[in-house]
């Protein structure tokens, strides 16, 4: 059965990345890098991470083991109008999705498609709206909440989620944009993996 | 050598217990205690916090054996003085410490002397007075950090923090006070244990 799953990197101070003005990307200075790539950084030397990138090379790390494994499991994605915005100029004709992609936004717009079976669909209706478009096409896999912030919140407040899996960085931040809001919700811990860049903790709902 | 950490046990979201009225604890009202509980209800079940709270039985868990082996290599605690002042009454006439305790706190006071090897010295110059104190009479032990909140920031700000040791609640609390402020620190990860009530991970600063 599809599950909906949350999926994010955050400092162990809870940090998903800088705090930053959405309405202009190009004001990003050194420190709004510097939390992205301390909250971010380690995956950039998976293999599994580069091959999704349709890079070569890479470690064959843990780490690495715990990205393929959840690429594998991934249909559908949703993601967040900021996300989209922010990353749609990086991911390119073949975007690493491999896979349609939904952005919950209150701008709507016509579906994109692009080549390597990624498509970008803009959802206005909200997030239930979007889990329930995502799940109707993810033919036996698994649907990611991919970020950011704003869906991880709804999408949990909701009562959307059937797993959380947490990519802690070690690292302390102090600063930035935090990960998890007003949401209360009784987990149970399935899994800790210590992986060399990052430790990966697995939730469900209680 | 004598190493200081902190251990602290912390919701998934990185809140560390209530947000309370610290000039008045018998205010505390059942949505704070729903908070404690939450955040460290998982230790009243294991034989080694019984055993050194004086009590007989408990569950021989991996959360046990984790605090066991803390409880082992603590010698000397440095705690705040809204610690103290909460704990104090229940602690009684042989307190759980079994070692000499640092109040850092800015009111004074005579040392007080209880049963089972237990002392409360108030220290009034700062963080790391304490922490120099305490490791004159650590007699090979380690110095534990052991709360709250105000002890811990500090003591992270200052770089004085050998380890962290965080006892991971699997709850979203989504109101509290958070454990971790401005400080930034990169960490290490040395070792995650997957718990019954917590989960533990280990970090040492690079």
């Amino acid at each position: 059965m599809t599950k909906i799953f949350l999926s994010m990197s955050v400092s162990l101070d809870g940090i998903a990345g800088p705090q930053v003005d959405h309405s202009d990307f190009s004001a990003l200075d050194a420190d709004a890098m510097a939390v992205h790539e301390a909250v971010l950084g380690w995956v950039f030397p998976m293999r599994s991470w580069r091959e999704q990138q349709g890079q070569e090379g890479g470690e064959d790390s843990v780490d690495s083991r715990v990205w393929a494994e959840q690429f594998d499991r991934t249909g559908p994605q949703i993601i967040g109008r900021r996300m989209f915005d922010f990353g749609y100029p990086n991911w390119g004709e073949n975007p690493p999705f491999h896979a349609p992609v939904f952005v919950a936004t209150h701008r709507g717009g016509d579906r994109i498609d692009k080549a390597g079976g990624t498509s970008y669909t803009f959802v206005t209706e909200g997030i239930e709206s979007a889990v329930e478009q995502a799940r109707a096409v993810a033919d036996g896999k698994d649907v990611l909440l991919a970020g950011g912030v704003s869906i991880a919140q709804q999408a949990l407040a909701a009562g959307l989620v059937d797993e959380i899996l947490l990519h802690v960085a070690p690292v302390l931040l102090g600063r930035g944009e935090r990960l998890f809001g007003a949401a209360q919700v009784n987990l149970r811990c399935t899994e800790v993996v210590h992986g060399e860049g990052a430790d990966h903790l697995r939730y469900v709902p209680r």
